[in-house]
């Protein structure tokens, strides 16, 4: 295993450490492991917060800031957070508009997000929920009933994060979140395993000659594997299910080619010129888009296609000021 | 090899397609292999052009647009552009205020840039060149005579951008210029080999129990090998030999912890962790800091340290607007 960590029980905490030292817009509470903005709350903003397993950097502590979440909460390495952390994250951030838990739909965040929010209700704060499940590769997965919760997310995050910024309510945030959600479709794909610090060897064997199509975020099993093929007849297979699943046409479309990230930024420029060309050639508008590492799979080398299916208001947020480690603009 | 790729050959111009499909502040002249920034030139503006082999991204493409690049020259992988592409690329960006090349320090760059540059004094433009050679780990190397030109390149890039976009005159941009280039040092290291895709095999063999200290952007051989050590032990032989070569002390200081390629970001907090532990304890006050992939080397598992003693006024252009594939903000 060829890594830069201390110990590998200690790679949460040492990065949250270079993230703090890094990024002077966020303060980390390092005993509950949850970022928070630096600058102290806005009352009357509705306040974003999201969480889930390390491993997935700069998804979620990367996206703390201005125009995006308030708090993230990191559990350790593809492991839920606790509800106790999304509990003390949930009343530190809360300045009387209520919060919104942005979830990716896994069994034990789902759990744990739920009982964090009763726990906040029962203490007085209003706290709603969207579920992110965008994942066309599966129904069911190893820690999920229904479809996966991935790219989406980011897309999410970032919209939903500058209507809270605007002011708007709780009931409108969920309700323009419920919309994001409802329209973003992912895939995505391995040629690599991903090797977790504490386990010291890869999460599965893929032989050289093969990849898996469909593959989840945490290494778990995809459609199928297949000899590795050009970049051109994978990217086929990342945009076909993804617009067989939702008509993207007649909208502006958000696009986010992503790096699972072991995968270098030359590599992920030759897919997005395979899977725009894809785009293009049936009728989809790509108006905006990403290219890079937004969620990751620890080492994984492999990519991830996200199609959001947006609209006017949504494309106005998106080009709104963001201020965060793994995404910014506008300021 | 696992990459993504439609063919070994390819790769450089499928890539470039990918870019100008994703960033619409670029075009790309695909003939030539030259990114220019989409909006037409500013007339007495001084521009910048770099460029190099490929296999670095997002250097020095991903920094082309406002506030950086105003040309980048894209070589076959690991290999210097031609002086012809570099001549297109002069001749197209002179608005009457002068070029300035910035040339990283590899024997074919350097020489290729010298005859573009002659070529366009012949023709009439007036052409400036500043080299950076600030690589400690070894004197000579492999494509070098002289210190290798690595990571001060991109903030040299970004800070010169800035006082370009300024209107900052030929002389001023380029004494601007070799003050950075004077006040840069770096230092790397790799877990890993990088595989060139035409090669189709690691460019050298690493055992899976060493690493390589001092390593070179093309994997050109560094100061040693040595069993792979803590994030904390590899931070140090960064930080010190850098430290030794420069007072870094009693001035800003612009930090960077760039990324090979094939390390995912956590591990890149996890080590930004440690060097801002080591450089608080040396008394060095980073003002700023990027940490991410910004000079890679393929697919290379490994890292690279970064410092620049900066002033205010380096300070103040850092932090103006860019705009581009691979730096962004304030806009």
């Amino acid at each position: 295993m060829k890594k830069f960590i201390n110990h590998p029980d200690g790679v949460v905490a040492d990065a949250l450490k270079g993230l703090a030292a890094s990024d002077a817009g966020v303060r980390v509470d390092h005993e509950n492991r949850v970022i928070y903005r630096a600058q102290p709350k806005a009352a009357g903003k509705v306040a974003l917060i999201s969480g889930g397993g390390s491993g997935h950097e700069p998804l979620h502590g990367g996206f703390v800031g201005l125009g995006m979440l308030d708090a993230a909460c990191a559990g350790e390495m593809f492991t839920s957070p606790t509800p106790d952390q999304m509990f003390a994250a949930t009343t530190e951030v809360d300045g009387g508009a209520g919060v919104l838990h942005i979830v990716k739909n896994y069994t034990g965040d789902v759990m744990n997000f739920e009982m964090a929010a009763e726990l906040a209700a029962d203490a007085g704060v209003a706290v709603d929920t969207v579920l992110v499940a965008d994942d066309v590769a599966v129904e069911d997965s190893t820690w999920t009933a229904g479809r996966r919760g991935v790219g989406t997310t980011v897309l999410l995050e970032k919209i939903v994060g500058a209507a809270a910024e605007e002011g708007q309510d709780l009931a409108t945030v969920k309700a323009l979140a419920e919309r994001v959600a409802a329209n973003g479709r992912s895939m995505g794909m391995a040629l690599t395993s991903c090797t977790v610090p504490a386990a010291g060897k890869p999460t599965f064997d893929l032989p050289e000659d093969q990849m898996e199509i469909g593959i989840g975020i945490h290494g778990e099993p995809g459609r199928h594997r297949e000899p590795i093929a050009s970049a051109k007849e994978i990217a086929r297979q990342l945009v076909e299910p993804v617009l067989a699943d939702l008509d993207f046409t007649g909208a502006p479309v958000i696009a986010m080619l992503n790096g699972m990230g072991g995968t270098p930024l030359i590599e992920l420029y030759v897919m997005y010129g395979e899977v725009a060309e894809l785009l293009e050639a049936a009728g989809v508008a790509v108006e905006r888009n990403l290219v890079g590492n937004y969620i990751t799979s620890l080492d994984m080398a492999g990519c991830s296609l996200t199609l959001l299916r947006a609209d006017d208001e949504m494309i106005r947020l998106w080009d709104s000021p963001v201020v965060t480690a793994g995404l910014r603009w506008g300021l």
